[in-house]
C-alpha cells in the first residue's frame, strides 16, 4: 500500500450523520471487524470486544436510552452546537457497533502510567482502523462517545454486557445518505468544517518548541468557535 | 485505496525497538507529518503539535532525562518485561517527534464528557495515522509513553513547551534495524507475542453480549501472561 493511496484514504474518511437504510452485506461487515482486529493495542492488551446490533427494536431501545438524557445535557451546555450530535440517529443506521474494553486488562500496562488512558487510546485506535477499512467500501461511520456513568450502566444493561467493560463509543455503520444530509440546513456548517485542517507550517516546531507559533487564549477561543464542529455561533 | 492493500498496511505496521542511523529524508518526514495532520479528532479539534528532533545532543537529553528516573520505576513494577521498553534506545532513532495536547482544546468538547480522554485519543489517533504513513514508507516507529506529571515536565522543559500542553507519546522514526532487534534474545518473545490477535469470533457478540465469551478473571490473568507484550515470565 503507497502512501498516496492511504492519504486519500485518511482524506476520505469523515463522520456521517445520515445513513440509507440499506443493509451492510455480512462479509464486508466481517472485514471491517477484521480490520479493526488487527489494531495496535497498549502492550498488545487487545482491550477491545465489539457487539453488533442490527435488529431495529434493539437499536431504538439503544437511542431512546441515550436521548432520554438529552434535555438535562443540553440545559448543561447551551453553547453546544447540538445539530452535529450522532446519538439521535443512531437508530438509523443499519448497523451498531458498541465498543467495548475490558478493565480487567489494564493490568498488562506499567504500574505508573495511567492505565484508564492507555485503554481508551487502545480502544479510539482501534475504532479508527475500522473506520477506516469501512470508508474503503464507500460506507458511512461516525463517533458517538458514551463515556458517561450512566450512558455505559444503561447500554450493559440492554445488551447483557459484564461491569468489567467500559462502553467508549458507538460506532454507527451503513452507506451515507448524503441528499439527507446536504439538505439539512443546521449540518451545512459542520459539513463547511469538518474537512478544515491547520497548516503543516501551524504544528510542527523543529529542534524546540517555537513561541512565534505559540497561540494565546484569545486565538485558541477564536479557533475553538471558527473552526471546530462543536462550538458554533448561532445565526439569529 | 482498497481494502486488502489497506489490511496489508495496518499488519505491516508493528513497533520496532532497534533502528538504523540512516537520515529520513526530509520530504518523506514531511509526508509522515502531513498525514498525521489530516487525522480525525473530537470536534476537530485537531489538539496535536508535534516537535521534531533531530539534533544528537537534545536526543541525548531527551532520553536521559526518561531514563533517569527508570531505576524507581522498575523498582515499583518489578513483573514487567522491562526489555520491551522503548525509552532506553529513543537516541539511538534518527528522528524523534515529541506528540503534545494543546488542554485548553478541551473547551470543544460538549461539558459532560470528559475531556482528558477525548483529548489523548485525539492523539493517539494521530500517532497512528502517522505511523501507518512511515509504514508506507517501509519506515520504523513506536510508541514511547510519556503521561506522568515527572516525565512530561522534563521533556516541556528541555525544549520549551508551554505548560498548556500535555506530552502524550514520543515517536522514534528512522530505518528498522531488523538484524539487530532478532540478535537481541530479550527482544525474542516481544517479537512473537507482538503479531498475535484473539480470533474474531472470540471479539464479536451479535445483538447483544454472548456470556459465553465471556473470561474469568483466571482466563484474563492467563492472557496477559501468555499473549501480552509487557507481561512475560523469565525463563530461570
Amino acid at each position: 500500500m503507497n502512501y498516496d493511496d492511504f492519504l486519500e484514504l485518511v482524506k476520505k474518511r469523515r463522520s456521517f450523520r445520515r445513513f440509507k437504510s440499506d443493509p451492510v452485506p455480512k462479509e464486508i461487515l466481517e472485514k471491517v471487524l477484521e480490520a479493526a482486529r488487527h489494531s495496535p493495542s497498549a502492550g498488545n492488551s487487545q482491550p477491545w470486544e465489539f457487539v453488533v446490533v442490527q435488529d431495529v427494536a434493539t437499536k431504538k431501545s439503544i437511542t431512546q436510552s441515550i436521548t432520554s438524557g438529552y434535555k438535562k445535557i443540553r440545559k448543561a451546555d447551551p453553547t453546544m452546537y447540538w445539530a452535529v450530535a450522532v446519538q439521535p440517529h443512531l437508530s438509523t443506521a443499519p448497523v451498531l457497533i458498541i465498543v467495548c474494553g475490558d478493565r480487567r486488562l489494564q493490568e498488562t500496562y506499567p504500574v505508573h502510567l495511567p492505565g484508564e488512558v492507555l485503554l481508551r487510546q487502545s480502544l479510539a485506535i482501534s475504532i479508527y482502523t475500522l473506520q477506516l477499512a469501512a470508508a474503503s467500501f464507500g460506507l458511512a461511520t461516525a463517533w458517538a462517545t458514551m463515556q458517561t456513568e450512566l450512558r455505559e450502566v444503561q447500554i450493559r444493561k440492554l445488551l447483557g454486557i459484564p461491569d468489567v467493560y467500559t462502553v467508549d463509543h458507538i460506532v454507527p455503520l451503513g452507506y451515507p445518505d448524503e441528499e439527507k444530509e446536504k439538505s439539512d440546513k443546521a449540518l451545512r456548517p459542520v459539513r463547511e468544517r469538518a474537512s478544515f485542517r491547520r497548516e503543516l507550517a501551524e504544528i510542527v516546531h523543529y529542534e524546540h518548541y517555537d513561541m512565534g507559533k505559540f497561540r494565546s487564549d484569545e486565538k485558541i477561543k477564536e479557533f475553538i468557535w471558527s473552526k471546530t464542529v462543536t462550538r458554533i455561533p448561532r445565526i439569529k
